[in-house]
């Protein structure tokens, strides 16, 4: 019998539109262990860029911590992105959500002139190091574009984050639900999520194949 | 063709120890989805009982409304429990986490003395008059131990737990994970999901099969 493959899950928050998506989370932790994989899970320990009332989307006069907020999608059990240690996994993979663009990185306010978390762009890097597979979901891959560059991914449809990522110099490939964009280069693993107007359905169709096709080049 | 059953889900905040835990949430939507139906998602308009740190299980000196946590898992489409017509849906479920047991009633803190938010109480009162089913997950049954009476249900093993269903004239039946309890009479499915010590895949083989209990009597 062989080791079951180890995934990393790396969170941002927990709401669609200041962290992590919490569906896009939930079904790529399923997923891991619907392909029979298992997983830790990761988050920086940095204050989210602001708090939104996911009903007016309005912003909140509150200060959240991405670590201690993400840790509800994770039931307690995560782990400080500092210590994250790329011998000890297989396969890294981004759920999407605002978080992605606003709290591992500035994409949402700077498009292509982007900054990344430094230990986000550690994470990446030591995965690509040791030639191990990257998944991302949703808003995810624009980090990835700003970390490496021509790299083949997708983020769906949206025309200006598909331009942003033109600009970084990596390559957009249109996609619709569920499909996976695969660069095999870097073996990294791309889906749209909810950068399409998708249901729950489509979440976790979009998930299982991503995960599938990490386990498969990994 | 026949049209879509719907669902109701009730959600009490967002995060296992203050709030709705949120696999059980994303998988019952999800679940609700894949069993050809549909939903709209509810929560009450009041304030949590408290505000929990998920890494330290520490009090936070913080106040968080459950309608406006629980839109993080329903990315912003949710409604107040006050607007909620019975008329309207053909099924109400209850997703777990603590927040059943603390913000939608208290049984948390008073056991079987335990009270239960008005509008709640309110809502499971109409389904039965209509003899429209209801589902509850996790420790969400025991709401219904308090609201109606000699009701067969589950909790899964926790002795405490199924002692107090008792006291308030419930049957409690002992169950492992994916297990469902029917009570015809009242037309009510419960599942156990993680009032055990579950994984993420028996949380989605509990939603699905009490969802599918709930489309078989509705």
């Amino acid at each position: 019998m062989t080791a079951k493959k180890k995934f990393a899950v790396l969170l941002s928050g927990c709401g669609v539109f200041d962290g992590a998506e919490i569906h896009e989370a939930t079904l790529t932790m399923y997923a891991i262990m619907k392909n029979g994989c298992e997983y830790e899970i990761f988050a920086p320990d940095v204050n989210q860029y602001h708090v939104v009332n996911h009903i007016s989307g309005e912003e909140m006069n509150e200060t959240r911590n991405v670590l201690v907020e993400s840790a509800r999608i994770a039931r307690g059990n995560i782990k400080d992105l500092k210590d994250f240690n790329a011998e000890l996994f297989d396969v890294l993979i981004f759920p999407g959500g605002f978080g992605a663009a606003k709290n591992l990185s500035s994409f949402a306010f700077d498009g292509e002139k982007m900054s990344v978390n430094e230990d986000v762009e550690k994470a990446i890097l030591d995965m690509i190091k040791l030639k191990k597979p990257i998944g991302a979901l949703c808003i995810a891959p624009v980090i990835l574009a700003k970390v490496l560059s021509k790299v083949d991914l997708t983020i769906g449809q949206d025309k200006g984050t598909a331009e942003a990522i033109e600009k970084l110099g990596s390559n957009h490939i249109q996609t619709s639900h569920g499909d996976v964009v695969i660069d095999k280069k870097y073996k990294i693993a791309t889906t749209p999520c909810y950068m399409l107007d998708a249901t729950i359905l489509d979440i976790a169709e979009g998930a299982d194949n991503v995960v599938k096709a990490l386990v498969e080049i990994s």
